[in-house]
Parts: structure tokens; sequence; C-alpha cells
């Protein structure tokens, strides 16, 4: 068993508060640093809108908290989310008319789970205040820090003044614009990269059925609870992912100039025209004036991708989630990624925990940290750049032919000859653990197999339908 | 003519000091703020040696001082430089003894010139000083900038206090870890990389012969004075550069692995072995107790590649030199794009400067700073690629065959068929004043061309000797 060390959080939003429940859970002593107020306080304002309020919990996140060493987390967890089988494309049939069309996620009927973020990020922090190992400290900002001497300066809002905190360890979960990972760029030599993607994104929500539909009066959601809702359209989507209480949480993304040309607009008639035009059957869900409204109250906000190596400092200090890795959203992978990072940084400090002689702690966390740099990096550059890539599937590549088809054959690849151990790319990076990294080579593979075997079948002449 | 601005330049280097002296020129308040000392006084340490003491300069920087409106500059800066008119490679012949190869940079003859950084920087701010409306303020350290509100602040190291500056204009021209690029990226959604490139560097230095050569007893050099000597090792190089006194400064370029191996060895006999293995001669211009004495005392120093977009913010910022494109030192271009930046940034904004009906001083350099980013961007990408590719060029390529088959074909082409207008990318980097992104795009044709000719000369029996 490692001996008892100081570990300090900073951030304590979802990726972690789990950071801090693995690090109180070895018995180490822990101290959460969060910028903002505590979100449990009612007279905090709510989270504010720079993140989306609905996430995709898949099984990298799931699993992260199943070793998280709480078996009522997960229980409490899963009874709080809604799974989604699969993609509900919304589309305008030629006759002018709607049409849906589901994509399953899965051959093999496994969900992704819409959660909210709030509800997650509460259960969490509501477990760690019974830890008697664990002290929070909200409204402190990280402003400096030695990496070499394990000391770091917080200002603290409501005093106006800097305390100094002593540690072992600091781990950064302080997202996107992250302090800890400015900070560990004055001690080592990082390789950085921070790209804003061309598009902006803004929310909007689809009420509630007041009186739940003809058919049941429970049922409060107007569109299909189980699937996350896209309407594709090429240059901009707009989506909506299901909330407990029957709405649904929807985005729009589209490129700055269009933002640009909707802004121009004060009355907003475009917006609703654009909607119609591009997202048929919106504009039933949400009357025009809601839209609007949204459209100029809620913020208009940049998608940003960032990768960093080495994503730690000596033995002092790592950074995990955005902070080391923020991608776009478009795999719903982020949070997930995120929570895998805790288990794996976890495993590999466990697996160096062992006292050895001309050892120490400190030496150990070192060797542990470097593995989990070498391990890790290629893994988050592997979803940073499959979160990319599959905007423009979503918006665009599921409407093609050759899209369906070669899902098609992977499916029945994967259902009819399973001991092939044929999955789709989707199937591996949201309802496997194998790392990221292998998950992209894999598929590489496939993707070779698979244009072999349909060039077999097309000149074999066996005919795929 | 433009109204009078108050323009604000952060950090006193070559760069900046030439900005300052473009923006003085045009009769604008200029605030020149340094976070070191006065280089002048006699009381201040030595230039830190983070940069390299010599530089390489060539036809962008001298064009750029050229239009700084003061011709006595160019005079006296070219009046303390020694022009290198080629690399001077030094070899082991098969039997063991020592070889040089000259390589001329120009087939006509153009040379690039050495320069001490220091001297010329003193010189930048001896003519800043005449200048009624420029004023200086070293030990200033920027800590904050609204760049909305045009205000910055800056902690005054004496007095231990901070001052806020209003200003119309703020130019960040304070180096790779530019504060003002860091105030920059909480405004605007700036890209940005960082890469440290797999190679750490040395100064070393080979001193005058006392008294000169037998031949000529004012000949204080020990070896060729007018050329960038090079002994390539593949994989690690050494070059060195003459210096006014007749001294040559040297730097070590090797993989951090190499370091730390000849680290490791505390009395330095291996590193004499390295040096005679791989630098032949070396050991005869400094004698081994010196260069033991240099790798142990002078710091090794990593190499940084940065790229930015945009380079500027709205109407009240922009960055120029290595605080937008810090590059490896391979090209010897750091300095001239940097003081390039600044003829091309002014040229833009005298481009915009012509009072206009509906127009503010703001609202033209807004226009003025968004061209000068679309204009400069590309530029400073290609030649950062440009920079990192001759790293190979310098320690690999210029021993083998076809580089110096095609270096021999471009350079008879230039000098034989001139009307051809056909340049070696060198030339047109290092004597020319077309954008970097145009050599690179003439290149890149002229690469095509050459292939196709050494083909048809190759299969027509031509024989190119």
């Amino acid at each position: 068993m490692e001996e008892k060390q100081r570990i300090i959080v900073v951030g304590a939003g979802p990726v972690g508060s789990l950071a801090a429940l693995y690090a109180a859970n070895r018995g180490h002593d822990v101290e959460i640093y969060e910028l903002r107020s505590d979100l449990r306080d009612p007279s905090t304002t709510p989270l504010n809108f720079t993140r989306s309020i609905n996430l995709a919990l898949s099984e990298r996140g799931i699993n992260a908290m199943r070793h998280a060493g709480q078996p009522k987390l997960i229980d409490h967890v899963m009874g709080a989310t809604i799974p989604m089988r699969g993609r509900m494309l919304h589309l305008r049939k030629r006759n002018g008319g709607l049409a849906e069309e589901s994509q399953d996620y899965d051959a093999h009927g496994r969900s992704i789970l819409a959660i909210d973020r709030g509800g997650l990020n509460k259960r969490l922090l509501d477990i760690l205040e019974e830890m008697p190992n664990v002290k929070f400290f909200f409204n402190h900002k990280l402003t400096r820090a030695d990496l070499e001497k394990n000391k770091a300066w917080f200002h603290v809002r409501e005093a106006d003044s800097s305390v100094q905190v002593d540690f072992d360890l600091m781990i950064g979960a302080d997202g996107a614009h992250s302090a800890v990972r400015q900070q560990m760029m004055k001690f080592t030599r990082m390789d950085y990269s921070q790209q804003y993607i061309d598009t902006l994104w803004c929310e909007f929500q689809i009420q509630p059925r007041e009186n739940g539909s003809e058919a049941d009066p429970n049922n409060k959601f107007r569109i299909s609870p189980n699937h996350l809702h896209i309407w594709p359209g090429r240059n901009f989507m707009f989506i909506a992912i299901p909330s407990e209480d029957g709405s649904f949480t929807c985005t729009l993304f589209a490129p700055p100039a269009v933002f640009a040309e909707l802004e121009a607009d004060l009355k907003g008639s475009q917006l609703v025209e654009f909607f119609d035009k591009f997202f048929p059957g919106v504009t039933s869900h949400i009357p025009p004036p809601e839209l609007i409204a949204s459209f100029q109250q809620n913020p208009h906000l940049p998608l940003i991708n960032i990768k960093c190596k080495p994503h730690h400092f000596s033995s002092s200090a790592v950074v995990v989630g955005d902070a080391a890795h923020a991608m776009v959203p478009f795999y719903g992978q982020g949070m997930n990624a995120g929570l895998e990072d805790v288990r794996i940084l976890f495993n590999t400090l466990d697996k160096y925990a062992t006292t050895e002689a001309g050892t120490t702690p400190a030496s150990r966390r070192a060797l542990a940290l470097n593995e989990y740099t070498a391990v890790r990096t290629p893994d988050a550059f592997a979803i940073n750049d499959l979160a990319l890539q599959n905007y423009v599937e979503m918006r665009a590549s599921v409407l093609s032919t050759s899209y369906r088809l070669r899902k098609a054959i992977e499916e029945a690849l994967s259902v009819y000859v399973p001991w092939l151990g044929w999955q789709t790319k989707y199937s591996r990076v949201s309802f496997g653990n194998e790392p990221y990294s292998l998950v992209v080579a894999k598929s590489e593979h496939q993707a070779v197999l698979i244009t072999r075997f349909s060039a077999l079948a097309t000149f074999g002449g066996a005919g795929l339908g």
C-alpha cells in the first residue's frame, strides 16, 4: 500500500470530482480547489452556458465510475440517464413531406446514455462531501505554482487574498483554458496546439408536452426519447438530446459566417426561414418566437481542439480531461475520455505504488506519470482527431449511400460472424474500453478488408442489396 | 497624413526598436517598454545567453532598415558586418586528413552578413534616444492588458509597483514567450501551436589569433572570415560565425539524448572524443580544456517553433518577430523575418491612413491589421517550415550528390540563362524580398522542372558531369 499523500485537484467538474474520489479511496488527503462557487448552493447562478447541459455517457465513462469504489454511484448515475439507441435523422422527402430515419448505434442493441451534466456533478460532490479525507475550497483561483517545490497559490475571491498550498501531486482538471497546464508550461517543454474550429454553437430547448401524448399521458417527449436527433444540413447541423423532464436540449452548429448573417436580421424571420429550409420540422417543436429568443439570448460559442504533450511534469503535476485534450463534441466522448483518464492515471499510479528499496513516493510517482504520458497521449490525440472527423459524418456522411452500405456490411459481419470480432469504429469507441489509438488502427485495418470485400462482392456479382 | 497616435512597443530588441523607429518617423507618440534593463547601461549584466550572440543579416532585414527613414542607420550597420559568401564545409577525407569545401550561397556572388546582435540593438536604441517623440521604460513587465479598452498594466521592478498605460496601438515584439500574445489570446480566438524540436544547442568560442597570421599580421581569424563554417554531423552539427574582433561564435546542435550522454561524463574526455570524431579540426581551434569549460558553463538550450493566427486583435494590438513566429535558426531568417514584419506592418498601416468620411483612426487601423494578418501569416508559416527543413539540409543534405547536382544546375541556369529568372530557393529567401510563401511556390515549380530536365538529360545521355 502506498504512503498517504497530499493530492490537490484543481477543478470540481465531473472529471476533477472523479479524480478526487479515486484519490480519496486510496486513503490520501485530498483537497479540491474550484474557481466557481459550489454548484449545489441554491444562491449560485446556474452553470454558465459555456458548456453543454446534456452529455452522452458511454462505456468508458461508466467503466471509470465503476472502478471508483462506490457501488452506489453507478446505480444512482444510471438511474438518471435516458438510453439513446441510435441517431434519428430528420429529413425532407422529395415530395416536401417530413421523413425520419433511425440508424442504430450498435448492431448488438447497446445504447449511449443522455445525462444531465449538473446532476452527475452534484452526485459526485455529494459522495465526496461524506468522505472524511476530502476538503472543498470553492471560489479559489489558481494564480501560480512552483512545481519544483510543490507549492501552489490560490486567490480567494471572498477574502480578496492569496493562500499558499503545499502538495505532493496536483491534478489539473480545470478545463480547456486550464491554469494548471499554463503553470506546467513554465516548467516543462510542452508541445502544445490549440485550434478553433470554423463552427459556432448555440443552445435551444424543445419543451415537454404539457399533457403527454394521446397514447400515453405520461409521455411528455415531443419526439422519440431514445434517440439522438440529428437534422443534418451538410454545412451545418441541429441536434437534440433528451432530458428526464421530457424536454430536449438542442444545439445549432454552423460556420461563423452563417451565424453572422442570422445575427444581422434583428427580427429573426431569416432564422425561422433558415430552420424551415434546412432543419425540417423543428419549428413545429420550438415555436418561432421561442426559437428567435433563444438565438438572441443564448451565447454563440466557439469550439476548440487542444493537444498537448507531455500531460505531466516530474512527480508533481498532471492534467486530465479537457485540460489535457479539449475536443469538439461530435463523438460524445469529451467527458468519457476525461473520466477514463482518471481510471488510467490511478491504475498507473497503483502499478508503481509498491515500496521498493531506493525509491521514494516522489520517484515512484515520477515513473508513473512518465508512463501515463507515454500511454495516454496517443489515445488523446486519436480521440481528438476522431471527434473532428465525426462532424463530417454527422452532418453529411450519414446521408450517403456508401456510408450506409459500409455500416450495414460491418454490422452484418458483427452479428452473423461474431467470432471474427468485427465491430464498427463507433461501437469500439462508445461501447468498448480499448485504447482509442488501437481502435483507430483496427478500424483502418477493417477499412482495407471492407474495400476488398466490397470489390469482390461487386465484381463477383454477389449483390449486396 | 494620419493623425498622431499613441503607440506602445513591448520589447526593445532589434525588431521592437525598428518598430518604434517606423512609428516615430510617422510622427506618433512612441513608448517602448522593456522587461530587462537597458543593455547599453554598463552595470547591466551582458545579454542573457538565451539568444545567440551572432546573427546573419540578409536582404530582408537590410531592406526593412533601408525604409526606416534613417540613412545613417544602414551605413553604420553595414560597417559593422562581415560578409559570408558561402558555407565552408569541414570534412574528413578517406585517408583521415582534413578537407574543406566551400559552397557559395549565390551564383551572383551575393553574401549574407554576420552581425553582432548587441551592437545592432545598441545602434537602434541610440537613434531612438535622439528622437523627441520616443520614450523608454526599462524594467517594465507587461502583466495585463485590456485590449477592448486600450489599457495595459506594467509591473515596475525597481518601485515594485504597477503602472497603467493607455494606448491606441500596442506592438508586441517581446519574443517567443510573448506576454502581448498571451494577452491577445484572451481577446481573440487564436489558433496557436508551439513545438519543441528534438535538438538542444550550446555556444562555444574560437578565439582570435593573438598575432595574426603569418601572411597578414592583421588577420586574426583562425579560419576563413568570409564563410559560415559547418561541420555537418548528419544527426548533429557544429557551426561557426565570424565576429569583428577575429573570433568566431560557434554552436553545437544535437539531440537531447546526445547532450545527456556528454553531460554524464564530468571530466569531458568524451566530449573531446565526440568532437574529434564528428567535427574534425575543431579541437585545433578550441583547446580541449576550453571546449569542456564552455560545454559545462554555457546553458544547453531548447529550440521552439511557434505559429499563430491571427497576428492582431481588432485595432489595438499586433505581434511581430518571434512573438508571432519564433523559428529554428537554420535559415538565418529569424531576425530578418521580424524586421520585414515591421516594414510590411507599417506599409499596410500607411495604406489605410488616408482620412475618409465615416472612418476613424481606430476603424482604419482595424482594417489595416486585418489585412496584415491575412497577408503575413502565410509567409510566417512558410519561413517557419523552411527553417525546420534547412536543418536537414545543413547537417546532412549538403553532403549528398543529388543536392550538389541540383544546386549546380540551378546556379548554371541562373547565370547563363538569366532571362529565365531562375534562382535557387536560398537566393530568393536570403537575397530577395518576395513573400516567403511565393518563394516556396516558385521553388516547388522549379523542382518539378528540374526533375524533368534531369530525367531528360540522363535519358538523353547529355551527361551532366
